[in-house]
């Protein structure tokens, strides 16, 4: 008898001969409102059986690619400091071993470990930023490693060039001042990205690419700790992924699901769909510029 | 004392005057993923005390209309072909009464059961399928008396004309393969929807007319065993419904509703108005028609 | 040790150098189908700790004005006329002592106090509605103190002179034929709304605001007793919101949220970031027109 | 084909030859904490079908019976005092035609109507209450007429003796001292309930048997209004009942369930069996009698 | 890398070196009430790491014993057969290669599968049966392999010597009956176990033990389609099993929890604490018996 | 108008004429399983309005006593450090100020905090821990200031002298094994509490006194992260708590309620009911000894 695994769907082959990695990182231990994100990455998996492995709308199978999924890294709550070491030495080792990972939170501070190992293998690079919140600010109620403060965390790393965020629509005022100085802030929406890609795509630039999946409206996404209304609809952030992904994506992340927030079960499938795409897209478009 | 009677909000007149007919076909024993859609035509009359008889985008009332409704039909679970032949009895009386079924589900796979007995009144028929799935697989785990399978049993009946889906983005790549060749797909939304109404209607062909709920967004329709994000919106399908009762519909269905997975309500709610809206269109149209 | 208080985010000044008051109605005695509205105040003042007291939107934050939040009025359950009497007692006060007031319901029908209390005051006022219902029945069940009826009841008072309704999409058709010659019902969206704040604009009409969450559509907004499905998105609620706020309101309410039918806390969430915007753009512009 | 019933299960014969009648009381108006009692006589219906006709604790069946379940009543909302005549008016004509009513509420208060009537029709009674609450207060927020009131109004009404409660572990002082003086008060349990159904029975007091659910322990009955730790088990309760239909019961009622607060439906499942058991015990036991 | 598995926490060995093997049986198709139980075994893997493996009621651990988790057989939707003879197979399997075999379900039919596997091993069994309902239909609206049949279909096989029923207290009449002549049915609770028992060990008659976790009371165990009122608590199960641990088991399963059905998440808690006192228990008293 | 404020009911006098003084500690980041607790305290002060002051079990009432209930405190998330420290703080300005202060968690880490305090006000204090989990581990995936260790850091403390355990049923061998030879730990139930409160009693020791609510069956508490069969009733809770409070308690707490994980709210129902009970029979006791 075989042993019973637990992948993400399509994503069941061996790690030797992946070209990409999964990786869970179950943390929320920062989160401010309410919490459920840890359960994200596992609900994804179980999930995962609701959706097909192919998109028609790419016209691309996740059969297609090599894709190894290695569970959620086993993360002391509490303190953050040793998960974003672990996180951090999880995306070294992948990238190290010439793959590219997938990152799945958890709440949004888990970027900033994969954010540091990209870095640290690329030098420097970009970040493009999906998210409803500006996560700019220094500290939380004195926190500096906070959910709320990994953008400004990122900004701080040598070797981050430019955050270009998108779909930001709530902050305190600090934050939005704070963006008008250091960060390519866009406010509500996908406007500019086209413009920014092909500056990307023109550079070569290593991207990061994070998706906080709370850009999604509260219609579509309810299941996220703080739900903001007024977001972009699934297909306005479907043709974003597929954008950025003519960028030189290096890495990329998608967080924030709390699965039990929404007992419909329909913000998990639609996570699970918006990792499909980015899978596809991403290394559909790797393998054509080869 | 009067008897108790539970039956969709203003579909309450008797048998014998009745134009038209609704009834429950309970069964999801083929359902692959989440189960549940047994429970919808019972939500659908419960909760149709929520919404009103009249509708202000068509001008029509529930009340112009002699329409009855029988409740569900008892069925057995498990093994679906005794189900499938009480569901086509039950529709071929209603045809033969010279009335327009309307069928609820239950599980998509109840279609078969209705789309045989309009095969056998009409002879030869063409058939609108929205949805979110292709629902064209040759077999599900061996199984091809499957709700992923129920359009392929349908193209394979004599007396089936053409098949044209709408709103599809799911299904595994053999699907669509089987679909370019067998069906009038159109996949993501409702383009060509009118030209194909147009040519329906010149031919005056015999239309069933099947909606699986799901073709709605997950945002607009949590409440589904299998919810597919980027769907279509409420106002996009009820345009859609009456652009297609501009045919000659001669039976239709609803189904794929699974009550308890929305706790909301508004899934069952979004269900019973476009129950509403379909009775008011392909029954107003027809009596125009004449 | 200070005593803990419970305001809604951003709105703890004191009552006497307030310019605004919130005032909570948790009434809902007579609703007909899913009750539940009488938590809504109180889940918002909770979870609004969820959203930020600055507006992205309108560059603008709670913390610029001084707004009083003075909890729950404690109304009686059961017969209306007595909350109805202590709901425009409160208005009155507020509106005497040279504030705004700002009421959360409950259900609709706590609308009426707050009208009488500002017809009272300025003698004559137009009210802008948006809602899914017309809520013009003369009587429900025989109750002419019903929220169904509660725009009736409105225009019937002496001093109210147009209600200017937008969003309807449901009623039976006795509320459409009223409507035609009773009052300015604009169906489905906002069609017409800048004509009309333009014309209030002009005469500088004191306006009464209310508005009944279920104007948005049930994917945005299932937390409801009566969702109805083909409503207008959150950005078309904000946007014509900025709108209205044009005009001179003297007055506002937000009402029908029923927080324990959305167990995802979306709908809360949306209502609190409704109240935000309509705080700061009803405020911003009267500080401005000064 | 045939109309589709809604009944509670084995409870489908018709009026005339019936010996006991259901019927229905969506009232819940007054309900000063957690609404949503309305929907329980319905929920009940729909949900029998998960429980058998047959009482292995009885070796007695509904289908040895004649009930006849007349559907809920339908009630307008807000002012109790309306919805009262009509309980009163339907229990009356019950017992008039020589059938005993048995009554699902909606919340306690509608209790008082059924009580009118059978004061009404027996002259003298005495009440048998099982409950949480004393419900004895003088009236809630000034209202007197309010669930919290309904055993004091009983109380008042000339012909009702002696109100034998038990169960009951919640109430404001003034109900216990009221108690002391004014009814047969057993805390917490069942303790005398042998005592008093002896007393009964010697004197074959026509007794009314009023069932408030959440005398049953918040585990086992979480779905009402205002759970109240410490109560008895399904067990205790079931046994309790069997002894008080050796009495000489008139007329009862089940109240206070409250479907959509557990999502579990287990309180609707208890629901049920109670509302079986009951039927099965006192009709059961009457036929013994005779 | 390493694979991420999916096990019942401490069930972690190899095929090879195990002396019991779990698999699940995630069926529910002929179920007839509320479905679900499919999801029950993938549940009480994932929520088996929120108990510990130690047990203090036995001192004893997981980690003692070798046990192997295979995880899900992949069954087809629909009809029963197909579905039963894969079971057969996998029990069958597991017991040549002289393991034992703990069958989760799915719904309670699934345990005809691993009975004939047990009978066609040994020859001659007995069955231990926990349930609320009977299961002695002797078929289901014409459905002979329906989980209301399926003890009825066991006492028919060859093989089968006496059926043990404790905690029986839902059926219909005939099924009561039926017991009488042909089954050892004891009613409500585990009365009698222990004479069963020691007249088990004492014949050494190789035992098939099956616990429907819907023996509990509805208060420990809502997470079920049929939740039936008047069961037994936890400590009394526990003891049960511990008892019945005595005898020469063979084989054993544990079903119908149906996790969704219960949102708070106990039941699955409940069941995972039920299989690892099982898996303590009859793997322990083995041991200790060689 | 006055401010709107949020205390527990009854326990709104003011913080100098108190003699006891109500805190909440929301936090729940080292929490391994399901997070949640951080809104306990919250939606116990919400939801207490649906119990009574007066309890009938001790013929006591809150308002026969000077509690001020002073809020949550604003914790930081993340590392524990910080909020052990603000907890310790305030606990230590109750104490210093000749008031008893009662904690309401947020996870069981925050006794810590109170038990520091305890310890430099009273120099030499037992503790009566209630609970299901022994939370004696040293280390938690290498966190040593985890709920999973609370008891252990305690134990550790000088001044804390013996840990009387009861209801333990859950934790690794290594807990078990320390617990014999470091506390008194008693498995199970309430059995030797009275013993232990007796010899306590005798001694005059001052006791911290923390209720776990998890010692409770998850039938009747399953709104907790790690709910866990086979616990006690609230009746054996309640006896225990006044058995409890005839002991020198100088401080106690109350804690691990997670509220979104039961739906039904009976969970929070029972918190509220444990907090009156607990605080009346502390205060009462104390004032009697007087």
């Amino acid at each position: 008898m075989e042993i019973s695994r637990n992948a993400f769907i399509g994503c069941d082959c061996g790690y030797e001969e992946a070209e990409a990695v999964i990786f869970g990182a179950p943390f929320d231990s920062t989160t401010s409102f309410r919490p459920g994100t840890r359960f994200g990455p596992m609900a994804m998996r179980t999930e995962s059986f609701g959706i097909e492995t192919y998109s028609p709308y790419q016209d691309r199978d996740l059969s297609d690619f090599m894709i190894f999924d290695s569970g959620d890294i086993e993360l002391p709550f509490g303190s953050p400091e040793k998960p974003l070491e672990m996180i951090e030495c999880t995306a070294t080792e992948i990238l190290d071993d010439g793959k590219m990972p997938f990152l799945i939170g958890g709440e949004h501070l888990v970027t900033l470990g994969a954010v540091r190992a990209a870095v640290k293998k690329f030098g420097k690079i970009d970040i493009i930023h999906f998210d409803a919140h500006a996560d700019l600010r220094d500290d939380y109620l004195g926190v500096r490693l906070s959910h709320a403060c990994v953008m400004r965390r990122c900004n701080e790393l040598d070797g981050v060039g430019k955050i270009h965020q998108f779909c930001i629509r709530s902050g305190d005022r600090s934050e939005f001042v704070y963006a008008d100085k250091n960060t390519d802030m866009n406010k509500f929406g996908f406007d500019n990205l086209a413009e920014a890609v092909n500056e990307l795509k023109e550079k070569n630039t290593p991207v990061y690419f994070s998706i906080d999946l709370d850009c999604l409206d509260t219609s579509v996404f309810p299941g996220t700790g703080t739900p903001e209304a007024g977001g972009v609809s699934f297909n306005e952030l479907l043709n974003a992924i597929i954008r950025v992904s003519e960028c030189n994506v290096i890495a990329a992340d998608i967080n924030e699901l709390a699965p039990m927030l929404d007992p419909t079960g329909a913000s998990t499938a639609v996570a699970c769909k918006v990792l499909r795409e980015l899978l596809l897209s991403v290394l559909g478009n790797k393998k054509e510029r080869i």
